[in-house]
């Protein structure tokens, strides 16, 4: 048995590679995706996680499939899609077992709890990097388009921003990190319910992963329009609740890594958007409104809030 | 403009970028993929090249480009399945638009050849390494599986084989290429045409991609069923023609990269396969047939014929 078979039997047999799906998965030149219902179209991203720039190279393995497959539903999450399957394409120095069993198991546990069945994948020799392309399921006439944002429009957020930036600053200046606030980092929940439930009811949506004003700001370029956000209406971490107010905007505003969901609605869905909070075990935020001018203007206390934009644009984004 | 900004400006204009198959591509979340008639599917497969294991990082980025879609193209043609769209995941050590352009320009070509539409991506920082993700629509009672070989099919393969191995051999060893050999190694033709014309009439398929015996082995191992080859039948490249027959073995047998596609199919069909050489411009050789017991069986003038198998099975081979 050489190490690429033990590569795709370690992978074969996780309960994510047997969810039933697919006609034919593992092991044949493609992976044939299942049959959708005519109204139905797949919705397909793709994310890249580097070692060394997405995370340490001595990251528990574990943790490292788990975001690996968590940053990619988060992507389905913003377009309100039903995940259904995913290819993994794996980049290894050398083939460790004990570290693919638990790479593996830091995904299948997640997959499983998402329906989302492993197809297929590719593993080569070089320096460690994964990349996740996951398929789901939408309602073509449902789907969450970041262009399709309207004049007058609530901005909404899910959860709290901010914990995942605090957890890396903390980590890389050597404090204690909170296990909450580290989880926010290494453990980040994909808003899948709710980017579901969203769907055919909120416009326009994006998962805050860059930070919140740069995505904010893609979405209303997108869709032509600018926002209007008060700060004092951003859901904060707790973690972040004592932290100085220049801390508390650069982790909220422009940190990244949340995966939290960014979208706007119609005033006369506020019930009904408000309602899902409790089912679905999610905090919603209404922080502003969809207006005309182009950017994202934020207020504090109604009046102009500058912060520093650098650092909002960093090479090492995330694609479509 | 920040350097992700101009990554995805390259991208976007590309002529591969709007075919305008998808309903929605590059700069959401996700991409959809276009509806399929009712009796199709689609087929997936990703394939990482990555820098230092399979090419040197000196690489023409024409020609890098052409070949990262090219081999994933290849495993579409395995399947019979007509490619529609594809995603690319990039890393990259730093953003050099001049070697962006021209890498973008290499799949450029060829993605509008095959009429196969970049719909979305994703760009990081780290070493060089492309992940393409590749779409085809195939129907599903006429797909080519690895596992759908029958007893006494003959056994054939397309075009010629042990090129892309020989010029390896001469570039790491500083021997002149002769440049038709050369572009068996850099511009191998995906067998697209082959492949949608074999759908419903071969039975199994599958591409040679990590040598001819290597990837013949799988589809009977698949199937589970063996193949009894004739050495004399096997299609050498031209540049093999006066090498030494250990040279010609190790490079048509054991070589890999030819991108050529094995099949299987029932022996009443040999005229309606052989009369598809001509329009479609490729060789068709009939080399053997499948038989009960397991394994590749390799006859030289009728008597068994023993290569060395070692290397037959590297770290660095390709999935599903």
């Amino acid at each position: 048995v050489g190490e690429f078979d033990l590569i795709g039997e370690v992978f074969a047999t996780l309960a994510c590679a047997r969810l039933g799906h697919s006609e034919l998965a593992i092991g044949d030149d493609c992976a044939l995706l299942e049959s959708l219902p005519v109204d139905e179209r797949w919705a397909v991203s793709t994310d890249t996680l580097v070692s060394g720039t997405h995370f340490f190279p001595e990251v528990d393995p574990a943790l490292l499939g788990y975001k690996a497959l968590a940053v990619n539903l988060s992507d389905l999450a913003a377009m309100g899609a039903r995940p259904r399957a995913f290819t993994l394409a794996l980049t290894l120095p050398q083939v460790n077992p004990g570290w693919l069993r638990a790479l593996a198991g830091g995904f299948d546990t997640l997959a499983c709890e998402f329906d989302c069945e492993l197809v297929g994948g590719d593993t080569t020799q070089g320096p460690l990097s994964l990349t996740i392309t996951v398929f789901g399921a939408c309602k073509h006439t449902k789907v969450l388009k970041r262009s399709a944002a309207r004049l007058g429009d609530d901005i909404w957020v899910s959860g709290a921003l901010g914990g995942a930036a605090l957890a890396l600053r903390q980590v890389h200046t050597g404090q204690a990190v909170e296990p909450p606030v580290r989880a926010r980092l290494e453990k980040p929940k994909p808003q899948v319910r709710l980017g579901q439930a969203l769907a055919g009811m909120a416009h326009a949506a994006i998962d805050v992963s860059d930070g919140f004003v740069q995505d904010l700001g893609h979405m209303m370029k997108a869709s032509g329009l600018g926002a209007e956000v008060h700060w004092e209406r951003i859901p904060l971490d707790p973690g972040l609740q004592h932290a100085e107010p220049a801390m508390q905007q650069a982790c909220a505003l422009a940190g990244g890594d949340d995966y939290e969901l960014a979208f706007t609605a119609p005033p006369s869905l506020r019930q009904t958007i408000q309602d899902l909070a409790h089912p679905l075990q999610v905090g919603l935020s209404r922080v502003g409104q969809v207006i005309e001018k182009p950017g994202v203007r934020l207020l504090h206390s109604g009046l102009p809030m500058h912060i520093d934009r650098a650092g909002f644009d960093h090479f090492g984004g995330r694609g479509s």
